[in-house]
């Protein structure tokens, strides 16, 4: 910011939901510590709502603006016209950010002027910050988590209730915890713009969208958790961006978590998200994922980083291939006819595919009986090869389910 | 920094012990990430040790200082020089911190050069930061976790195996958890410290690390984990720096925790520290508290920082009073004659001194009859008023002990 302390800094808000109005009260209730910290007191200069107000006009006498409309347009248009001209900007939009960032941040760069967007990930925690300035450096190679607070308190419900997922769903949306279209946070859409984010910022290297790989949590059944009760397991809907075969990996799924993992108690609608690195060895980091004061929080706090000075802008170092094919561990649910022989038929198959099981429960009789396997670590190219062959299978009731497993100390 | 960019930043580093050693290295591995994202490329000046090296030399021919020597003396003399020489600084150093902070901060400002101070505290987990950038202007209530590796190990330890403390603490020794001497780590001095820090960031005000009220591990007993166990409870050596009647309390004390708590999982030689406030909720983070190149891993980040440009010191923006006597629940543990009439007797004391008793277990007969207790959260003074009452009783066979509770939750 390059005007004299003596003058207030003007921050114009687009948007006025949840957030924009937590953020209008939190900025003016927190007036003097940003004051105190930044030599700079902050006072609303406007807000932009779609039916009232005119952005050009807000631009003008705005010093700062942060963006809190959401979707690609017309925030984009709005976010690239306040850096031409040089003002700073903070945003909580993964969706722009995701789809766009890389044009944003070259404008920023060129106009020497801030792009914030700590609340675009993980709410309030503070997860953009840690990974451009504490781990700005460090060789990350692997930032995973739980980024989607709708499908954990989903999946957490489930768990605790053993009801079906469209009744968890329909009291999610009830008490606010998942929107009336929830298809966004339920399919794994969310956390795939998220995750894009993280990677873009761990390895220093564009990341496509559309290269995230992702799948949500509407097939997951009341005797998925079950099991995972009956073992010790927490599932998790996981999104995990890693170093793998000298490229990037960076998708979304649910995920079998053993007990001890350092995720497996983050439950509700909290998020978490770890840093590993040969330096640092593991960081993990806990908090709200979303609410409006919350979030808001996290802009305000970009808005002290602003005043404060210089922050690193994401630089394209290096261009790393997104590789698409890597080795999983794999929970197997089959539901077969109760006859002699189908273990051994399932078992040839999955051997033909060279796929090794690595442990079988049979359970159940008659139209309940099933077969549950843990796979171990495959391609999971072959791992798909042979459940589709599986699936040919005459012994079969239904289609077969899959979900990954983090195998590491698994039970 | 004030040089042209084309410039290396040459670093002189105080000490050569296992992290300045590991630091060495990580900045030359490092050195491009570093010119990447900062412009400049750093380079080691020097190490100044014990036995090798002058002080003033390196100083002269460095643009930065890294002060690993630990201790009080003569890392503040060096510290002081550096700054008042305009030459920014950065620390791993607790004591000295916690011990002069106010005096570095005061010098620092004057000198405009900036003193950064990540790996002071929980090693590797970026609570400095956060604290500073983040939640800088937050209205902090609550700051607490497991800031001490050593101690957390030992408790684990003797969690999982039922052993002694001295035997534990003797393997601990052998494994490098636990120095040769221990004294500051399982007294709770360095924890102190570490919590003195953070009450400081956390609340803007001075804290004095004299008044840091510290108890240690070293009187926990093998039936007071068993005890634990069987709740389902974790004991783990908790600082808290929390604000308490208009003033603040900063304390270190062993601690039951409920097992949904979210530093119960904290094992080993990791540390946690979790935020409090209004608008965040609590954010968790977790990682080593320890090691040689997590340590260094941390001061490299705030190299970085410190090209980066601009940081906030910590300004002194109220003057908080530190609070005493709070309210606290606790286990009891009380070793008694076998005869009638003491659980009578020890009821009337606790309340004669109006001290109420949560719920009473006794366990075992004869020489081994003993009474468990969870009195209800009340002021501490008035507690232990009380078990100096119960002291005094000769159904007692040993002094009465007992151990903080956070009732929230409590089984």
């Amino acid at each position: 910011m390059s005007e004299g302390s003596d003058k207030p800094v003007r921050v114009g808000v687009l948007g006025r939901g949840t957030v924009g109005a937590a953020f209008a009260e939190l900025l003016a209730e927190r007036a003097d510590a940003v004051e105190a910290a930044s030599g700079r007191r902050p006072e609303l200069a406007g807000t932009l709502t779609r039916t009232e107000g005119d952005f050009e006009e807000l631009l003008g006498r705005s010093d700062l603006i942060v963006e809190l409309i959401g979707g690609t347009e017309p925030a984009r248009e709005y976010v690239l016209a306040a850096l031409h001209a040089g003002k700073p900007v903070i945003t909580a939009n993964k969706q722009l950010l995701a789809r766009h960032g890389e044009e944003l941040f070259a404008v920023a760069r060129e106009s020497g002027v801030q792009l914030r967007f700590e609340a675009a990930v993980a709410g309030v925690i503070p997860i953009v910050r840690v990974i451009q300035e504490s781990f700005g450096v460090t060789e990350i190679s692997k930032v995973f988590g739980i980024v989607n607070g709708t499908t954990n308190f989903i999946l957490s419900e489930m768990a605790a209730t053993g009801a079906e997922y469209e009744e968890v769903l329909a009291r999610a949306q009830e008490l606010g915890y998942a929107e009336a279209d929830p298809t966004d946070d339920v399919t794994g859409a969310d956390a795939a713009a998220k995750m894009a984010i993280l990677a873009r910022l761990a390895f220093h290297t564009p990341v496509s969208l559309s290269e995230v790989a992702y799948d949500g949590i509407e097939a997951i059944q009341p005797d998925d958790l079950a099991y995972a009760k009956e073992f010790g397991l927490s599932l998790k809907l996981l999104g995990v961006a890693e170093r793998r075969n000298g490229g990037i990996s960076v998708r979304v799924f649910p995920c079998f978590l053993y007990g001890g993992h350092p995720l497996a108690p983050i439950s509700g609608s909290f998020n978490a998200v770890m840093v590993e690195a040969p330096s640092i060895t593991e960081v993990t980091m806990s908090g709200p994922g979303a609410g409006g004061v919350q979030t808001a929080s996290a802009v305000l706090g970009d808005v002290v980083s602003v005043l404060a000075g210089e922050a690193p802008l994401p630089e394209a170092r290096t261009q790393l291939p997104l590789v698409h094919d890597i080795k999983s561990s794999f929970y197997l649910h089959l539901e077969v006819a109760d006859r002699p022989g189908v273990l051994a038929r399932v078992a040839q198959v999955l051997g033909d595919s060279d796929v090794s099981v690595k442990s079988v429960v049979q359970r159940g009789a008659g139209d309940d009986a099933r077969l549950v396997m843990i796979i171990h670590e495959c391609l999971e190219s072959r791992f798909e090869a042979a459940v589709d062959a599986l699936a040919r299978l005459d012994d079969l009731r239904s289609p077969p389910r899959s979900i990954r497993v983090i195998e590491e100390e698994f039970v």
